[in-house]
């Protein structure tokens, strides 16, 4: 039953299978008279796509999307806007070798389970490529959240099988220390520790002289957010944020704040004590009426009892090694026969470095559709002429 | 904007402050012709409600619901059923101590920040006294899982501090092993690793002594769940049973499977592979017309590309230490000045043993939601008259 | 499957049976700050319970509210509201004399078609007894309305059989017009044309004698709503008006501006003319930044392209005779076997009068909804702090 | 806020502006294995576009929609299905006429009202020709009808000014006498009494002379519905149904069965009587242990207390005369000043015709989606295996 649409107020709608015609997205609730342009669209589009480095998958796709409703001269208009992908790289290929057979890791068999058939073509609708259209809906969410309060979603790779990075301090990190390596080149693993990112890169190519793959943590903070977005019981912002980095394909975790080392932690230790905030700094609420804090420290990671309290919001998500293995693997066939599979084909070794922008266009979906829902509900109203 | 809703087809909505008359919850969705009975719903309330043992807070509150709506003569009508819990415990207390006080690790900023005031007796609306309603919703979800397809969730202690249990297999934990001991007596940590349960319960009583508290991580386990819920997109299963999870209070992290674990893991060792499954077996697709399938290892904790696979549901939940502390801490009031605080009343050093039965309550109101929706959609249609 | 909520920011849920404990409302997305009391709700119940006229059902309940969650120190909280009424006239009467007999024109077969049994008692959830909780909902909306934009909504009786009130100006009935007559006394009728009102009572008591009802039509008006609530498409305003207004019971058609009656008119006289607004008129736009406009008439209701124009919304509902009859009928039974029923009990010979209070709950709720829908998308933001 | 989908389990959500690149519907929801062809979709899409005959719009667009997504050699996949419909006759039109000036009748004023601004390119978002993707996702739903359980859903035109056609069974009208005129030629206002529907030609083209338009009134009839569908409280079919016909354009009126009529009936003779209905008639429940009933008479059309009887459903939807006129009318421009408006371009000088297959498309979507509800609620499962 429908579970295609994600968000309330601010809601991405997507179809779209790997080897179809194209991948298209409604984006429905966005606020009118935003700028957007196609070119606005390519930046988080161009970090997704594959071939950008010796490090991903191969598979050359331009994936410039076409804006087929919703921007009016350039501004949207308050209707719903659809952003189409082609998938232009569409081989003819020879797919017998796995239209039968389960490939391990993936949804194969579960789609058979539910539908009673699947498109096997790549995957069909469980191929990553259909992460297309939410990073282009993730832009759009991103340009509302830079209007509404300054407000900033960024993401990069902390850890790729044991190589851990060291980051001082999540909100500091900048996009071009994710992007860009000190001597101007590409950060091809996306870590802002640059020690570290030569180390990851090392491994991943190691991975695929191996005919192997390799997992990996991502972080994605959130600056600028200010204290009063989400929902007490059900909808807290946590939990949605959760279920969006959980909607993306391999996540196997999502923590926050001091996470999973919470557990070993005392109450006395954990708190994290309040502060007044300066009257200059990014820390304040969305009601006037309400003094501006901060803590001291962060393992709350900026959410407390589901709503925001105004501290950078920090999450992680664990990504599972690529399922797809050059080498041999043993499986079923759709009679359940032990059979063997070879996953050809161009398939990253790592997943993370293509992920990240994937997992800001969820946290910055999030954020924006709380943001209206707040707006809507909790804020003064402007008064009517 | 409405967030206490959740669920699409089993939809549960809560309303209830910790220190207002009552807590109600509304469950839409029910199909018709479930038994249920107020007996039904008190074996959860009861695991969940506090003073059932030393180690858990001592507020003795008889949580005995009322069925407002929706059972006629024992059994579920398929109309909407309302589920209400008076707060017997309602002292008339003197909060004027937290009232201007923003509590560490508490939403009382959080709420302020977004709706400028909060209903302060007792932590309000974040309160987890919530969960009660939504523990007896869990009750209807699991009896609905029962009789669908045989379905059963279960929850335990795996961590507390340091004290780790050692569990060879999930799947194989029974309810008698979480709850009662080997002499019978009951089990308070709720941990099937009895040895474990021993040091757990030392380490809880001497954070007691210590004015102080803990985390720890739950395991929620689910079996008998035949392959084949769950959406491919955003309203993946995994994605759901996380947003269930982070909904609850003190949740920082959720995994599944091989969790964040997965980092550090090749593909060739994480992929899990698939087998024929015996016919009597408990693995098996919701398709009549689909081979039954296991795997030979569940790295992939019962899900694959946001579907059920067949295997066991396996989640795990880290949860921080209790906020509350006897002891002194410092923080702010209304103003922003610097003010110390100590929280009195009755709070569990830490709170994995009651956290149990509100996880498995929000496992099973997915795995219904989920069932609902796969049926409605899915299934063949049995013929009509 | 889940159809027991309504509205999308302002969300109403719903629970109870004619003749069970209670029925309870949990009003989700109320902003906080509304100040509301139990008195509050007390004027619209009383409007709809029964036993407040000759012409109505004798039926006395009290009807008083109790609210359970979401009111602290008497003001909204922003968080869920529930309000429950208790059921307690529910006299230990002997049902067997309809159990098994479908009742002409109710719901007694559809629900044992669907469910494949029901709560046979009074209609169970099917008795128009469930609008009390929404008519208590509708106060809340009520005071929304008048909060944000001065938004007024009335109901009134317009016909009744073949008696036509003549009412000159829709947006110019009065509160006391409805409710009281030249002298003083109740206007039982709730029909503003005092002279038809007075035919319309003759009408129905006449109908009383002879052991039957009447239909009749009630209009309903909101006035002072700016123009620009609606959606385009879907959530067109009338859409989600008529939805609201064909989910009361006993409501065979809406219509709204001219209604029916465009089918004969030609577009030249059917076009209402745009012309500039009094700046001190009550016609303006939500945003700031475009012209108040009125119309020189109001033949489209107020309402174009599905969103609002600033011109008094005018709808209409028609309302067929109560289907419950003292005089016998004939019916089948379980089986299908004929069989004759006559319906005891107190039972309203025309449904019109205690329809009014029901229809304009549900005529605010809407309004509510899509202003709070409307302001978080498209009205500018205040600034943050 | 997010208005742009409609239905809960079958979920249709649209984008597309008039003179923008294309319209698009993704289709959520869908069931697997439904036999899907472009040429299924043509056959209505023909029926609703312009250019059919010399009485309706003479704007000539193929409408040849392309399927994106959802389906794979043939048959739906279960996963969202996407359509689109290229806006191929976008001239390159000089707007300058009406870019500033606000049309009687139309959405313009609305839109400034709510977004600030509007794409005034033939209406933008509230062009009837937004209905193409509608009628597509329609064609849909009624294959799902006809797979389900034989249901069908076909309008007509039944009034048109002073004509009024004269239907002596709304369930025995068929496509071919709504399609086709005796000797063979096209139907072209869709009136299924062929006498009348001369005489309803006649004054539409008396229009188009006199550069005027006219409304009327549509019937829309739904066979073989099973009794069962439809929600008893706000989600009621009879509420859905008015819904999706209201969120149709130029919709002032809807009511089904008795309809308005009711207004002047008594109890005694609107009663319908129920009847055992013969084994092999359509009239059957959902339920398998329930009895099929039928009634002698219709005036319940099929619904009662919000859920299907099992007898055809019968609605109908008074559509006003076009607003756009080609002689002059008095209008206001942006600023409020008085001015005037001629509407050139191609207009139906009545919109009858062309809204029957978007009204069947309506009424299709809403039964589709309370069957897969229903089906999900309260069929009983098959047996899993």
């Amino acid at each position: 039953m429908a579970g295609n649409s994600f968000g309330q107020a601010f809601r991405v709608t997507t179809a779209g299978e790997s080897h179809g015609p194209a991948h298209v997205a409604i984006i429905d609730g966005v606020p009118p008279g935003i700028p957007l342009t196609v070119d606005d669209l390519m930046v988080d589009l161009d970090r997704r796509r594959p071939g950008q480095s010796k490090i991903v998958s191969q598979r050359n796709e331009p994936d410039v999307p076409e804006i087929l409703a919703g921007v009016f001269e350039g501004h949207t208009t308050g209707t719903s806007l659809a952003i189409l992908v082609h998938n232009r790289d569409q081989r003819s290929r020879d797919y017998s070798n796995i239209k039968d057979l389960y490939r391990p890791g993936h949804a194969d068999y579960t789609y058979d389970a539910k539908y009673g058939f699947r498109d096997y073509r790549g995957g069909g609708r469980s191929s990553a490529r259909e992460t297309t259209v939410r990073v282009a809906a993730g832009v759009v969410a991103k340009k509302l959240l830079a209007r509404a309060f300054g407000g900033h979603v960024l993401g990069y790779v902390v850890q790729v099988g044991d190589v851990r990075a060291d980051i001082a301090d999540p909100a500091a990190v900048t996009f071009d220390q994710v992007e860009r390596l000190a001597d101007g080149e590409a950060n091809v693993v996306r870590c802002p520790d640059h020690e570290a990112a030569a180390r990851m890169v090392e491994l991943i190519e190691a991975m695929r002289s191996d005919q192997d793959s390799i997992g990996g943590i991502a972080e994605i903070v959130a600056t600028g957010v200010p204290a009063g977005l989400g929902e007490p019981v059900f909808d807290k912002i946590k939990a949605d944020l959760a279920k969006g980095l959980f909607s993306l394909p391999a996540v196997l975790g999502v923590e926050y704040g001091s996470g999973f080392g919470c557990a070993t932690m005392r109450g006395s230790e954990h708190n994290d004590v309040f502060v007044a905030a300066e009257s200059n700094s990014r820390q304040r609420p969305i009601r006037t009426d309400v003094a501006r804090l901060a803590a001291e420290s962060n393992r709350h990671g900026g959410m407390l009892g589901g709503i925001t309290s105004g501290m950078p919001l920090v999450l992680r998500a664990a990504v599972k090694p690529t399922s797809s293995l050059p080498q041999t693997q043993r499986t079923v066939d759709r009679s359940g026969a032990a059979a063997e599979i070879q996953t050809k084909g161009r398939h990253d070794p790592c997943l993370l470095p293509r992920f990240i922008p994937m997992a800001e266009a969820m946290v910055a979906i999030v954020l924006a559709d709380h943001w209206l829902r707040a707006k809507g509900q909790c804020l003064d109203s402007p008064a009517l002429p």
